[in-house]
């Protein structure tokens, strides 16, 4: 087992909602006292992340301390080492947004929700922040009736291509991620999931701006698994950042710490962002978006911080071992698993060549596939008995 | 109320294979006698069907067959005035696909799988069909490392760019459709949900001829709501067929009859096929793909087809009669549906007056959206109290 | 279609809390202002409810103004003539009940909520609440170590071993109804179903003085069918209230209007609530514990409070129709509905009898059930196309 | 780490249709060929197991065979020392039971699957089997009206009281354990959950001759927590058996392998079967019901039969050096996982002390509670880095 403490170059990356959470919910108010963003900054540092993000309203609550907070925090970067890798925009918590903001009925709210994004870039430009990411929470319906899906996702399209073409003006090196979630705190929300997002992209005006941030439970809550959609994700060349978390399936929303949930799949998350046995490997920030439970008082919410990057560590060594396990690349060519590199058709080959074979199908119904004991390498590489 | 019954205008399409089921399952053999699929033919035309569909093993299962049943059914479309509106190609029954056709790591198999599908192509092509749908319900994967994601998005590419050239070269007037479905019988398929398809059809050569074949229950098995998924197909241009179906939410692929299940997701899908309040409208079949429950006789097989159109077109009186309704637009109205019609940003307006411009967001955040009196008017024209 | 207009002996009720949602969710703060619980008291009855009902801190939340507040809604109930039916306790809002209330690991905490609960059942007892409603929303765990379920079930049967005594010693007329529900706010909840529920009564001192108040989104959540669920509450008479809303399968509590959601098994719910065909009808109050959605402002509230009851009234109009159409007595008889309640062996049949007797199970085998049929004829109904 | 080979007092035992399924699903037949349940005898007692478990169709398809394969039987388990530890019948793939066994409407289906429930019991009897399982698969339905769900449980219940009556008379040594489903092949199944079937023992003649046999991946189709719901059944003391595989959540029933699926949940299930700090130990025979997946030829059956007891064994080590840890122990006490056994009221103690007692309850709301630190050290266990 290799040294597991984390290091600026782990790219660890932590929102201050993470940490700052308080603990409301649908059925009770705050259980924590408020945590002051750039205290929490100092904190995470100790920690041994390497970057913080926010929200516009996570770290300037207050417009007449904006400036005030502004430097403290810019005083706390500079004392920590640590960066503002992304920032994001708080389009869901007032009730101005409630139903909606960039795709809400009412055009002024519209314009609002657009005038924030864009003072909100400014200041991700100014902290050198290069990712800026778009998750709309209250984008979606309840019902039928209310929302046409098709101008919402025009007006979607519209607010993209108008920030992007904003940022270009300015010259801002700059990226957007769009976050999928299929639904809450909205009955059912626009871009649901990786594929939806990915699929709007094509048509917006500078698609090359533009990628996702993938949330493990968000993924997770409508059934999905989280390492084939930021496969699908990379292979689109559009995984620009990722939100790391643990989820049980479909339910509300739990933000658990990463590991936790589906532990399994955190393995396989790991080894996809790594790239394992392609040519696309993630490079950006491992980005946290987790909720310390809401029964935790501060010494929890440390703990649960900690274990995230812990955890990461932990499966990246085990991911590892995996990989580079002789046995485990023999279980590989056994499964046929390079074989799927090969094109299926020789250059410049007749279909008719293909077409006019002769197929034992039979015995290939037969073979063996070989995934069951390759999967149990696997396994067991994750609990430590190998 | 309108005459219900169902006619050739009404483009109503069943695959052979759904009223054809003989009630296999993974707990029990068939529960029914296998029906000839050129009598079923004749059977659906009686009860109003327009066209049919199969996969090639439904039609002509036994190779020796293969030129009689074809003469035999050549015969029953001309009595009956059928057409056959979508072929498709079944790559997942026979264990050859057991691990995957397209994307098999056998590539033995994915040249197999090929060659089945070229094949089924000129078959399609030679009794008009217009659309070939793809579904690979055999794609993916139980666990983690058996099948290398990316290489296998390369190679599904790969698989429809040979079959969009091949009908280019032939001359065919054929357009593919994807069909997307989370799991079953797989753990997890490869193209999950109707964003996925869409996604990977912007990496094809040809993406004008790919659209989607969107299945009611593959989306609510991952909890999406069906009518927005298919709003999102249609804002691409990409909704080329649907499968009309039942399903209650999360668990195994129900294929109940069409209006079974969500009864309100089925009259909003209704909504969203006739385009209401859009130029989007879905000109092509209404393809139901149900499955009659194992535990019915002929008798249910035949009511549970009947009652498939029959509730499209109870659904579709209802949607017509929702939007036609004077009370309806004054509550859209209320609801500022036609607003979101309304670009956020005037054309050439500078980004300076929006920015500048004051809001007053605590009023904003006050304002009625009045959805639910909206949604309440839909409830009540779909039980017929208005 | 008889009269709609919501009638006392209708016995619809409401939780102040429902109307009185004021929007705060994990993703934002209130949207609405707060509602004058005795104001909402004056406006339900105006819509036609029967009853209200509330948690202690709904009505009460300030300790100085109780007895001011009790005048004022004693005052309301005897102008207006509604009862109040159910009281119950909030032992979930409050950070002391962050982990848990009757079963947190803290005695104190424990001894808190038991001291809780006494004090509100007797002002329950005073304002001659029938039912007393226990839903123990963070009685439960994010995970497996930090809480003992055995222990928790054995606390759990102590505080209503000794809330039980309590009333008995009292002579209150007071019965309890356990709510279950399967997660959130905890990640998984104690007696997450209304099976679990009816288990642990078996174990109580007092069985008979504890019932259930099952809701329907919570049993939807776990993906149950709820008219199942409290036809089984019902055959153990173990139904003592119900709480009615609707919801969307697997994903957060969404508590939507009565009918919204799932409306199929909202016909059923209601067929089941009134007895049809069987012994076993409810006769308690139809509450409808439900949240208008955050974006709504005032007239949207109750607008959807409205519409609970309206679609209950219509749904309860549709039921009465199924069950007195004879050809659904028809379709049931061919569906062979009413030979299930003929016992199986005869009284005083030997078992040799069965035992010999020659079954031609290939020809039971191939029987018609006649389902899809009858079940098309409860489709129309509910569409209102008979 | 100790040694992993599977032993006879390990208690491991399997479904003989397990390693026997050929991959018959919905959307393909066999993919393997017919396996001789006696060879499957053999094979699984040189893996390791204790004994078998068969549904009468699994052992003896074939009426003309039965003495001989009954013969033969025998003789294999002679050789191996294997025993019959438990025996089901088959009431869910014969189309007859299409629509339900011991509650199909058809009386005649009723009389012919307690007929073959009792003559299976005398094979059980014979063999000594002392548990008797009953999964009513087909017991349920599609839709709401073709099934009297009351007039259902009576049947259920008559069908239980008759088969208790006559294992009592005959003076076999041998208890029940009813088998819950949410849904799959049924829409809805009778019985959904562990705790449905622990309500409905109550209604019995003689509860204490039924009792469970939960499935993990039942429970987990319901998004419930399996070592929650075997806890709760152990506290009933109605754990009288247990399915082991795993599943992914609300999806189809997938019967993986043990451990794949939920590894946490796997974790924590095997604390719970343990009885880990509780008075509660389950010691029955550990049952793998599950299936190698369609893809596997014979190495993938026996590879994914072999891992199901390795990775219980693995758990089980993990499980108790957690359980060893004295950190594991201080963690437990910071969480106050202990004080849960305290009764919350003192033998005897006026409720007026509590009532009257001060609560610091902002104190108590702010306390730590420790959940997450213990959860990480169960996580460091089971990934093997302590």
């Amino acid at each position: 087992m290799t040294d597991l403490t984390p290091r600026p170059e782990d790219k660890f990356s932590f929102g201050l909602w993470t940490v700052g959470w308080q603990g409301v919910d649908v059925f009770g108010p705050a259980s924590r006292p408020l945590l002051d963003p750039v205290e929490a900054t100092y904190r995470l540092a100790e920690l041994g992340a390497a970057a913080v993000t926010f929200h516009d309203d996570d770290l300037l609550p207050v417009e007449a301390d904006r400036e005030a907070t502004l430097d403290r925090f810019a005083k706390a970067l500079a004392d920590t080492g640590l960066r503002t890798e992304m920032v994001t925009t708080n389009l869901f918590s007032h009730p101005v947004f409630k139903e909606g903001a960039l795709t809400a009925n009412s055009r002024e709210v519209r314009r609002y929700a657009l005038a924030k994004v864009l003072r909100n870039i400014d200041l991700a430009a100014g902290l050198g922040a290069e990712t800026f990411v778009m998750w709309g929470g209250r984008e979606g319906a309840e019902h039928g009736g209310g929302k046409n899906i098709r101008a919402a996702l025009d007006r979607l399209v519209e607010g993209l291509n108008t920030v992007c073409a904003y940022v270009r003006e300015q010259g801002y090196q700059m990226r957007f991620a769009l976050e999928p979630k299929p639904n809450e705190p909205r009955g059912d929300i626009l871009l649901p999931t990786i594929g939806h997002a990915l699929a709007l992209i094509g048509e917006l005006e500078h698609p090359e701006m533009v990628g996702l941030n993938p949330e493990v439970g968000h993924e997770e809550m409508a059934g999905l698994n989280f390492a084939h959609g930021i496969a699908q994700a990379l292979w689109h060349d559009k995984l620009f950042h990722v939100d790391l978390n643990g989820q049980h399936g479909p339910r509300f929303d739990q933000d658990l710490r990463f590991g936790a949930g589906n532990l399994r799949g955190a393995f396989w998350t790991v080894d996809t962002l790594l790239g394992s046995g392609t040519a696309n490997r993630y490079d950006g920030y491992l980005h946290f978006d987790f909720k310390p439970p809401r029964a935790e008082a501060a010494d929890g919410v440390w703990e649960s911080a900690r274990a995230c990057m812990r955890n990461y560590l932990i499966l990246r060594d085990k991911v590892q071992a995996f990989r580079a396990d002789p046995e485990v690349a023999e279980a590989m060519a056994a499964a046929g698993v390079p074989d799927l590199d090969q094109p299926t058709v020789d250059e410049g080959e007749s279909l008719d060549v293909l077409r006019e074979a002769s197929y034992d199908i039979e015995t290939l119904g037969a073979r063996p596939v070989a995934q069951e004991a390759l999967d149990q390498l696997a396994m067991e590489h994750l609990l430590g008995v190998r």
